[in-house]
């Protein structure tokens, strides 16, 4: 098994992006990609895209974006895992690279979200429940599933409204740092509190925003590291997965999942580290509550213990863990297909100390990144290492 | 890179199947192929699911298959190749264990097809062109491009509409031997020559059907295999892809797929092998004129001869190379998904010398598989040995 590094990242601004069609989106981040590791398209052997395809036209969505951006004859593939699908991609583009069938390859990930509305987007996460019995006969909507969550979470370990709301008070702190975010506003925990519920206990500053948005990871093999002179390469020192049914009542608890503990334990294995290893981690907020199941999932602190790690601010930099220091899915947004891959982006940049006002400090150079697909359906974690 | 091996396959009766759900077809092949194998769901690594997901709802059908077939817990990932996502999940699912991540894997296509209109369906193939241009403005549905295709070929090398029915009366005769084939009757090139004009010069019986199926490859390691006692494991030698633009003004010529090509050469590098060394072969048949053009890009014959090679009966058992001896598209179905794998679940059986009155002879036991995502913007080759 050959060694992986990421050699180049490049994220597109994320956001409402009427102004461009799905494959000028995918275009913004491979340039910036292909400009940060210093290559060309033509020094590509496999490209992956990561795509949702969230508008009902979208069957084949890889085909517009290779030809687009100029990959045409290098993508005969495209992977889906629901929020989950960017890391899907690195996971793909990263074994052909390890199984030798190529010696540099790229995921990008890209979703075009807006042109949907709400409504099939969040029944789209309801739908990988249980069909007939959660979606249909009860409605049960992506919001409902973590708003269940939530409820159970702030039940069994007296989680309060206000843990959740710090997590996007956090989170928007962050995005406002971030040019590439989709929200550039800092919010106080009474504007979390007061507004409107969307699915209680889940208000509408728990909820991440409906984004379109693309960010590309170009990965290389060590061979291939070395024959470049790549002066930073992050390397991928492991990637755990996992998966779960889609109908929670197949589930032991509702307090955590799965899935995402199955993967942060084989991506440690595979690294050979531990939760204290790491330096900066970006977790799965696809709702505050989601942040707060990832630390005690992925470690980072025991389970029944999030709320307590965010009131105490310990996922702030200079915290015991910094955590979604680019905005996060709740604020910096999450075009389904590109949140992997966009978490590696700011995790290489935060790993090479490229992160200026929003850099955290780092002792051991290392990095996770803990996506989920759906309600826990999959889930991917990624450990880096400078 | 470890070497992989097919321990067990299994496919689902093709054809209009309104009586099982997708999760319900992919459970046909996945039972079966457990049961080839002789191994559980708790021996399963990975669980790659392959679906283009023709319906609208249908953004994440990995999670209800995953679940119903028991697997729930090994799926996070599920890869779309337009007509060839059945062996770009058999890639994946090969490349998972080459780079070491698993020692088993399954890929699972499935499609469900007929709950579409046609006019959807062959739109999706169109909308893999240039949007605007190609489906837009001039209407080139996915049969538009074959038929194109179709008269190039014609009007460079005097191919005949004689020579495209005659692959439709052979893959129709052994489709009428295969009980897991949707057509199950002989057709005579009469019939072939005056059924309906579809797109000229293709006619109806030019055309694969719109096809609900599934099929199921179980791949291990070279160590899983020597543990597992598999007595006859057919092992995975190559696996090429290529891929390419879709619009058609952007290639070179329209007499046959550069991605297959390409495809094919990386293939046979790989398994230091040439299209002589061949026993039998599946290719990519939507239409007539496709599987006269993988003639050629395989190499089993020289560019413009593919037409000669039908009309000589050398595609038939007995004849120099036998070609799609289970129907092929065009008379077993096409599922989109399920079709790279239903390709290796043939060979697999062929390999084994299992199918029967449809055996054919093997001299060098390799077989190949030829797989085309749309209008050639994908390609896989894989060369298998037993």
């Amino acid at each position: 098994m050959s060694k992986v590094a990421v050699i180049g990242v490049g994220s597109s601004r994320f956001g409402r992006r009427d102004d461009a069609l799905l494959q000028e989106l995918a275009f913004e981040s491979v340039k910036e990609a292909l400009i940060d590791a210093g290559i060309t398209q033509k020094d590509i052997g496999l490209s992956v895209v990561g795509s949702v395809g969230t508008r009902e036209y979208e069957l084949q969505p890889a085909v517009p974006v290779n030809d687009y951006v100029g990959l045409a004859e290098k993508g005969p593939i495209r992977v889906e895992a629901a929020c989950a699908t960017g890391s899907a991609a690195v996971f793909t583009a990263h074994n052909a690279i390890s199984s030798g069938a190529v010696d540099i390859a790229i995921a990008i990930g890209v979703e075009k979200m807006n042109e949907v509305d709400v409504q099939t987007s969040t029944a789209a996460g309801g739908r990988g429940g249980s069909y007939l019995w959660e979606f249909h006969m009860l409605g049960t909507s992506f919001a409902a599933y973590y708003a269940m969550f939530a409820r159970a979470h702030m039940t069994k370990f007296g989680t309060t409204e206000e843990e959740l709301g710090l997590v996007a008070v956090k989170n928007h702190k962050y995005a406002a740092m971030n040019p590439k975010a989709f929200f550039q506003k800092e919010i106080r925990i009474e504007d979390a509190l007061k507004s409107r519920v969307v699915c209680s206990p889940l208000k509408l500053y728990d909820c991440c925003p409906i984004t379109d948005g693309s960010a590309s990871v170009i990965l290389a093999s060590e061979e291939k590291v070395r024959e470049l002179g790549v002066k930073d390469p992050i390397w991928i020192e492991g990637i755990g997965f996992g998966a779960d049914s889609g109908n929670l009542p197949r589930r032991d608890d509702y307090v955590g999942l799965p899935a995402a503990r199955s993967a942060a334990q084989m991506a440690f294995k595979h690294a050979k580290a531990e939760p204290k290893d790491i330096d900066v981690a970006t977790v799965h907020d696809c709702f505050t509550i989601a942040e707060i199941m990832a630390y005690e999932d992925v470690g980072f602190c025991a389970k029944g213990e999030g709320g307590k790690l965010i009131k105490e601010g310990q996922t702030y930099i200079g915290g015991k863990i910094p955590i979604n220091i680019d905005g996060g899915l709740k604020a910096k947004g999450h075009p389904l297909g590109a949140t992997g891959c966009a978490m590696i982006y700011e995790l290489t940049r935060q790993l090479r100390g490229q992160c200026g006002n929003r850099q955290v400090p780092l002792h051991n150079n290392m990095a996770l990144a803990h996506n989920v697909g759906g309600h826990g359906y999959s889930a991917y974690v990624t450990v880096l290492r400078a």
